[in-house]
């Protein structure tokens, strides 16, 4: 197999835009990759684009990204439409990077892509409980019989997780709120954010409480956009004008039946992508994690041995993770304040760690940046993520 | 790249299972193709899942792969849940090759599911209309104002395609019909198939008008089913029970922009198939094509270039794709007859021609096939199929 560079990423600003297509959002994001690349679009050799949960919000399921790409003149090339709920985009990815891998392919596109607001925001949270079992939750919620939900369900289960490790590990509240403090002081560095406003730990216990132990500056928002990346072969790369971005590493895994002893869904993944690039947790130099909810970037520093098991709450009050620190985490902002438009959330994490270490993140850059790590995690089932993965990159 | 073979097929017959779920279907499917490849499913390495519309018939969206294969045992592995319209078992097929030819995997899942039918038969012909731009169709459809549809939007389009057909070349009502009754006939050798009844060219022509010139009996019906393929490398074949089968060539295309001087979607992917396997329309013994209209086959034949331009009626006529004529085609019964559980399909003619080419198709059978061809499309996109493949298979 041979090696694969990320020579171009991009992505539209995340927020609520409820007048603009998913035309609108893709074709911007596909031509800021291209541009980044000083690449054309008639180089592109095929297409894998993730989606989640737009189908059900616009209508346009089946051939998402043909409808997309075609708006820009694109055709003929196989287009490979995925889903993995909030996994989508970087199982978009991986596949991308098969592709390149293979040999089959010297330069493809991996896109993104999600629209979640409607004007019924119930319509929202209801399309996103398409990520776990439904006739499972069917038959064991009792939630259903009361209508529709006012939160995504979601939230239900990273508070249960949070309790958990509050009661196991004497984890607090104000350890999770200080997540919400730093990544909201980072998304006020990134222009593509959908939030830029700092907030105080107190501000972040006193927003409304979503369902204990989170309040609502601990979740990210429902969002649009679209993020890519152009992928190709270290031959082609030479033509591209920016520097390209070693994938070290990229895993993709899916849920199993396990009991305490058997390792996450993350664990695993990153154990094994720590093991094909050679490296360890202690090589990285930045990290974009899944923080759909802030208890659950404490819980990915541990999954991915950023720090033993339950010191996740010790790493964010020693401000590890913070710019400045050992090992920033979410410098982009992460899920909680740069958005979280679930189809293409993985695709913006690795625009981040490309710029962080190409030296190109402006006001948040990392300095010396060498090693970057994303885990992007979707859906859920039984008792484990039902698909998620782990890549690791280097210069 | 490595070669990939085939060693495992398995599918439910199709039909209408209103009582059944994505589980039990899937379930069957993937287990069948297991026993026929002699392997665990602890064996497999990666899973590709497609489906198209079940997802707005059942809920079940973003995760539909974990969901099913969870209920089997299977965990863990990487499950990439794909979508491409019509052509969705086969786009799930591609990138199963794609991940044995790479090198990465030894052995490997492709699944195709469908759940189509629903109370409200709306629901179900709303949902297909899923696979076009949505946003376009909504503006130049005034039938979009007259509430519900009574058909798939699909039958009108290949109405549209007939009628243009049948004035350029002179092609016949009863040449459509033929294909019906041919495909009607071969259903009937098939145990798997939906419907299991002869008819003659004067039950097809007088029965009931969907839209001119195509009778229902001339379309593929809604249905119900799962179909599954175990692909793996040429050294991992020989653990399996099963005579291996070769993937000489496939592959996956998305519309493009064209005029008159333009080939279409399946002509393009045909030539390139040929090319790579080596072969040419001659060497073809058998091929499964996508006859979701029986005219669409007639234009198979043309696209795949088992006859010139425009004689596809005449090949019909002289008997040449009926069993027994020199080159059979749709000897499951082809959509019209075995069913059309769209993101199944693909994969179902996959199996037809993996049991051919082992000789065991049993009274359906093609006495010495070498050489199969499958053909599946998907979804509309301008004036092109959005989706589709052209796969070569030999002994």
């Amino acid at each position: 197999m041979q090696q694969v560079k990320v020579v171009g990423v991009g992505m539209t600003k995340f927020g609520k835009f409820l007048d603009r297509s998913i035309k609108d959002l893709g074709v911007e994001a596909v031509q800021a990759a291209l541009a980044d690349a000083g690449l054309k679009k008639e180089d592109l050799q095929a297409a894998f684009v993730g989606s989640a949960v737009m189908g059900l919000i616009t209508g346009q399921e089946c051939i998402r990204g043909q409808v997309i790409l075609r708006h820009m003149g694109i055709g003929d090339i196989p287009v490979i439409n995925l889903e993995n709920a909030c996994a989508s985009a970087s199982t978009a990815f991986h596949q991308a990077w098969m592709a390149i891998a293979s040999g089959l392919y010297d330069v493809v596109l991996a896109l993104g892509i999600e629209k979640l607001y409607h004007q019924d925001k119930a319509k929202s949270f209801n399309a996103l409980a398409a990520a776990v079992d439904v006739e499972e939750h069917a038959q064991g919620s009792k939630a259903q019989e009361g209508g529709l939900p006012s939160r995504s369900m979601f939230m239900d289960l990273y508070a249960g997780l949070a309790i958990k490790h509050m009661e196991k590990y004497g984890t607090t509240r104000e350890q999770f709120a200080k997540v919400a403090v730093k990544n909201h002081y980072n998304g006020c560095l990134n222009p593509h954010a959908q939030y830029q406003k700092e907030c105080t730990v107190e501000e972040v216990l006193n927003s409304p409480l979503i369902v204990y132990p989170l309040t609502l500056l601990m979740c990210s928002p429902l969002g649009d956009g679209a993020a890519a990346a152009i992928l190709c072969s270290p031959q082609f790369a030479k033509r591209a004008s920016s520097k390209p971005i070693n994938v070290a590493a990229t895993i993709l895994k899916s849920g199993m039946e396990r009991d305490i002893t058997t390792p996450s869904l993350i664990e695993r993944a990153a154990r094994q992508a720590y093991e094909i690039a050679g490296l360890g947790a202690e090589d990285v130099n930045i990290a974009e994690v899944h923080d759909a909810t802030t208890p659950a970037e404490l819980f990915a520093y541990e999954d991915l041995d950023l720090c033993p098991k339950g010191e996740g709450g010790w790493l964010i009050d020693e401000g590890k993770t913070w710019l400045g620190g050992s090992i920033p985490v979410n410098t982009s902002g992460g899920l909680c304040a740069k958005g979280h438009p679930v189809g293409a959330s993985g695709l913006a994490q690795i625009a981040e760690v490309v710029w962080q270490l190409r030296g190109h993140a402006g006001q948040r850059q990392v300095k010396g940046a060498k090693v970057g790590l994303t885990q992007n995690a979707g859906g859920w089932i039984g008792n484990d993520t039902a698909a998620g993965t782990v890549s690791i990159f280097t210069i």
